[in-house]
């Protein structure tokens, strides 16, 4: 999590100041619980709250670095700030209790900060694919041209798939929305099932079905791997909006800021850097799904070496996830597209994409596969090699000509009605889930 | 996939014949729908299916040599064997309309398989974790010993863990039932969505949202996520099998079969094995990911880069979480568990565990929670330094006994009352879905 | 390991019956060194080199099937072959004594095959960039125009790179050549380390510094970094010829295979699948070092995960990364370079190139670097939109013309000035190790 | 790169000041470089360096915000500060030529500090591995006792890996140690290849082969992997003192600090926290190598794609591993050696170990190997199940007894002997580079 990467409301999210606040927050819903089973004096939730503490981070810390333990240190300063009530909380609990709670919040917080923030991303394609849903483009498979598609159809596949990342990250904050108030290894020496589902229904949390000493690390892979998933989804736009905007290319590009400076060198470059920088963003973001899944395989009743991983990649994938969804809604939304030079780009083959329906017409006269297959593409070799246009080769072929007079051959050659589905496939990606 | 790691279904299903066979079946129901739509001749398909056809694996890779085209090679073949009516097939499609399509179907049989081995490890870790709900183990957190748990709790975890991962193959199952019969480029130049529609409802399959010439590769990479998140969830059951086999722990041990060796150079070892194989497995099957991921970001309408990752890595994950997931099975089914070592293991710290419930009920006489935790301490500490039992040296402890009368300290030293949740806990693994 | 990534000698390299024969190799290495050391009758390795015994790999396999321990089943098979000198085979020795001294030398052998491969590839690049050194091309950043570079000096880009490819894979090599015979835990309890120094010699290999059970797992996990490494360099010349053939920009193209089909709907193109190709199976090489580096850990003196690991993927990685060198210097070989399309692309720009050229010419007439910045955007940004030439519109620009006269410019527009030292740069590569 | 797990001289190596500090010694030495080739005034670097600039790491990033270029901003910083000599700073040159010779600066100052923590991690493990070179051990295969080792040699094994590591991390720092000032995209159009050299070399630098305009991804990516396989060798060893500290085995142990609590609920815990950590750290550093790998297919000549990465990876996975240095040297100076435990671990299997050694001897004899085994297995598995000592029950084996005498069996079951190569194999880890 590096200030260049990531958003005010994820530095907020991912604070000491939120995390020490978040694991008050689940020590008070805790003893509100055991008030209710009369486990702890009644009230003391509710005095503990009135006093509105103001934990001190940096003091936390200090007392950190003698206990070497990070919850200890944090009862001890609570305990400093607020008197003998104190003493109450965190009865029959282990650190675990707090930690993984705490941290079901913060990561089911984290989630709705980015699914907002797709929310956005969402918008944005939607808008521009509704809008492009008809400008004709060249389709390319392996980077060369194949048939035409429209701009609004490319934008709606990434739409789509933008759409079941966001599904997807939807499931994996319903799977971490799970906390566990069950003690030492999980088997409620001191607690009980009803306690802890009390208090975390009043943090909004579920119970871990069946937890040991913390709540199972599978939810955590998932729920990073639904980050990396939605990251290699604005890697496959952004490699996209790339390629558009390559100089050869020149279909679209990313809006050039008031005052923004292409390069040291050479003052008139307008360089895809928004984009680029996603690519590089989406290794890092799915680099931390292997460090997820190492992390599930904890000995026995658990041990502490997930810790660690999650320090330091869940503030990181979340932000920079979410740093890459604002970055991404920004380019969708200010996307320059060149509509003459996507009519100049499809129209250079010469009508070369219409072979395919040359093709069929040929079968559909009786002709075998592979001989309609060799008529057509001794021309089309013609075309390409610059002989002449595609439509006029065709027509000057006498074997083809005796099978697809001119006005067959003028209705295969018809942009339109090669496109007469897009506003279909948009609409099917706008109606998406 | 290695013959070694191959259970024979996942061979079989990933064989040549069966992927040309898929392919063949693919074609059919495009023709079917065609033929609906009457543009293809009817009867078509019928006559074809009537043919009984006899696929050849070899001849068709005879033929992609020169063609160096898969799908060109397969029809030329099927055209080879079946004529006239062959030349009807693949009307206006390309080539991945029969890849993709053929792909999703392999890969829902694959995890139809997947499903069917999870089933039986869910069922042998029910069987497991219900036979032994109730048999005191000693909880460990850090390797270390902490408070008394049950086996049955333990499996009951393990049970969750792979239940949750059966969902999530169960929805990937779902995401990956996707093809598409859309044409070069998704657009249905020759095609209709109604079409397409037709032909893969009859594979049990759901037309992609927006296509490019290919389907959209976010869901092949949320179904090898899948198979990660499984594979890492056995690698948790593998891991602590093996450290209850360990020699100093000898709580449960592989079965060990007739004839079996355990080593050619010392023949009394009983070693894990085959967990610790599962272990290694797990590292492989996970490190498919990576690869899905990065083959999401194909350029423009499609490059053919993920082919060739997913050519090696669909079958060799697949068929290595099947043979991972009846290895798992028979390992728990046969898991033999050493009740006296479990016994004389929760027994040998003396009851130091109980040492949270002395803390507790001496905070609940008044006592701060930092003087209890001393005054625990250091009668825990003469114990674990063999200075006596700790039962007893806190009875001797004039401090403590004047505040804990013996009948009290003797409450706390009830195994059964620790365990009093242990069944709840198992029933609600067995009633998870 | 797919027979259509597997190139012959691969295959050889990891088939059952070459495992086996080195199993044999290393064993008999061996006794050599024990029949030095006295430690088992003189003449035993001769005379089973004298019975040039055919290992059955099936019958190998059918008795593991029931001791479930390979090599137990090997040295079973072997003593049914030879009878009683067979005996003396193995004294002291533990399995991994054997499979890792074996495996060390399948993998130094594997290192060779793709060290000899990587030559050919070296060899190609050498000959192509030395060809295009001074074939003059449109440097790119970020797909952009940037400044004029050369063919060659592009090419050398990729030979320097694939030079220290191999030579981290060189260093790979000699990393991996050590074995162990040293009894299972490496504390040389039945053996010496003379006996291993000279049995390891004759195979070529040194002796592991410490081994466990096995030779240090660090070694391994070099080695697969060496051929990620070497993928990853592939992987860039695969993607920049996958740039140079798209429509668009077309400077360059593979070979186009006689009867090669390109598409099954448009039979005129020409797709770049060989690179496409490239791309995707770089993914599957560095697939197998995170896996690779999870081995490393192994509990105490070895544990068996790591086995199954190597099992699928040293002959994978090591196959498909002589697949890659293999198919990568054919497309090199047999790339089709167009210099006029380099030659008109590079023209397209107007000489925007040479901007920088001018702004630094303006700097040294003594304008503020901001000043001069600005003073060739104003031109550039008109040229840029089709306003004219760059190098008209500078002569035009007044303010501009007052400090640079018209042959100062010309001087600057020189493109053999910008290139000359294109030449220099290719014979850096070609000299460099 | 988070506080806790970031050492102080990783921090300052990180940091904006450092960064920018390293910016201008590249563009002091290129100007040096420069005047000596007349390319700019004599005497403008010893002028700026004159002025003693103090750079200011926020001005830079506000002029950023409106440049959205950083080595623009830097360079309009200093020219502010500095005035019209600043002007001729950067002449010719592109902005990478600063950024990646600076970035290759700091990673070769980062593996120096690297490497100066793995001295101390060395030393440590030699101290200890001396010290116990002798100290008995039962030696573990799959967590199962095997055969006799010493601790020492257990460490010695760590030694000689952790110096194969720093082997390889000062191989890489040779090869990161490589600049470029080349321009735009690395033609030296208005440069030298002389200029370039004498600049480098000023910083300790050497030329890229070829570059692009950058320095090859290659090289980072090899560094990284570097860094993983420094860590990972720290896992294996933390992974190790994590089962010797583990309640059964409790051979050894992490220093429990002065006031450090273990557990908030059970204050006798000692738990291996440090290395727990370290094996989750291993897991982030090593997450950077896939990244890495992948930054290496920069387009044409270069995206900026791999700078993200970098900027958070580079500090994150060296400052992590520097952490992780210390942490486990300080973890190996002060672990707590029981060697009660370890002797009384050795002895509880009743030298079952020395099962090889009698299975030898019986073949000495003349006795088939499976003959021999079957003997001796049928004793060890009695002893096994607590039926008697295994040297008296294979003295009271009538048929062992005839082939084995007394004395001979005495000779077999002598701990001293089988490890009397122990301090052998510990000097030669001490004497390896």
């Amino acid at each position: 999590m590096i200030p260049r990467y990531t958003p005010p409301a994820f530095a907020e999210l991912w604070s000491d100041d939120t995390r020490y606040a978040t694991w008050l927050e689940v020590e008070l819903a805790a003893a509100e619980a055991m008030e209710e089973a009369q486990l702890i004096p009644a009230g003391t939730a509710a005095t503990l709250r009135g006093l509105e503490l103001k934990l001190d981070a940096a003091e936390i810390e200090r007392i950190e670095r003698t206990t070497r333990h990070d919850v200890i240190a944090f009862l001890t300063h609570v305990e400093a700030l607020a008197g003998a009530p104190a003493r109450w909380l965190h009865r029959g609990m282990t650190s675990s209790d707090v930690l993984d709670s705490s941290f079901a919040l913060l990561l089911t917080r984290a989630a709705e900060l980015l699914l907002t923030r797709a929310d956005r991303l969402v918008d944005a394609l939607a808008a521009r694919a509704r809008q492009h849903a008809l400008t004709p483009m060249i389709g390319r498979s392996h980077g060369i041209h194949a048939e035409p598609t429209t701009f609004g159809v490319a934008l709606a596949g990434h739409l789509a798939e933008i759409k079941r990342a966001r599904a997807q990250l939807r499931q994996a904050q319903q799977l971490i929305a799970v906390g566990k108030i069950a003690g030492a290894v999980g088997t409620y020496a001191h607690l009980s099932p009803e306690v802890e589902a009390s208090a975390l229904a009043r943090l909004g949390l579920r119970p871990e079905t069946v937890s040991t000493q913390v709540v199972a690390r599978d939810r955590h892979a998932a729920y990073f791997s639904a980050l990396g998933l939605m990251a290699a989804a604005i890697e496959r736009l952004a490699t996209n909006v790339r390629h558009w905007q390559r100089t050869e290319v020149g279909e679209a590009e990313e809006r050039f800021g008031q005052g923004q400076k292409g390069s040291s060198a050479m003052p008139h470059k307008r360089n895809p850097i928004l984009t680029e920088n996603l690519c590089g963003l989406s290794r890092v973001v799915r680099a931390a799904i292997t460090p997820a899944l190492e992390n599930v395989a904890l000995w026995h009743e658990r041990d502490i070496s997930h810790s660690s991983v999650e320090r330091m990649l869940a503030p990181d994938a979340t932000a920079t996830l979410g740093f890459m969804l604002e970055r991404a809604a920004g380019v969708v939304e200010g996307l320059v597209v060149y509509e003459e030079r996507l009519r100049a780009n499809l129209e250079r083959s010469g009508g070369l994409y219409f072979s395919e329906g040359v093709m069929l017409a040929l079968v559909e006269q009786g002709l075998a596969r592979q001989r309609a297959y060799e008529m057509v593409q001794r021309n089309a070799m013609k075309a390409f090699h610059g002989e002449g246009s595609f439509r006029e080769l065709l027509g000057a072929d006498p074997e083809l000509g005796a099978l697809l007079p001119a006005h067959q051959l003028d209705a295969i050659f018809d942009l339109s009605h090669a496109l007469r589905f897009a506003q279909t496939i948009v609409d099917r990606a706008l109606a998406a889930d």
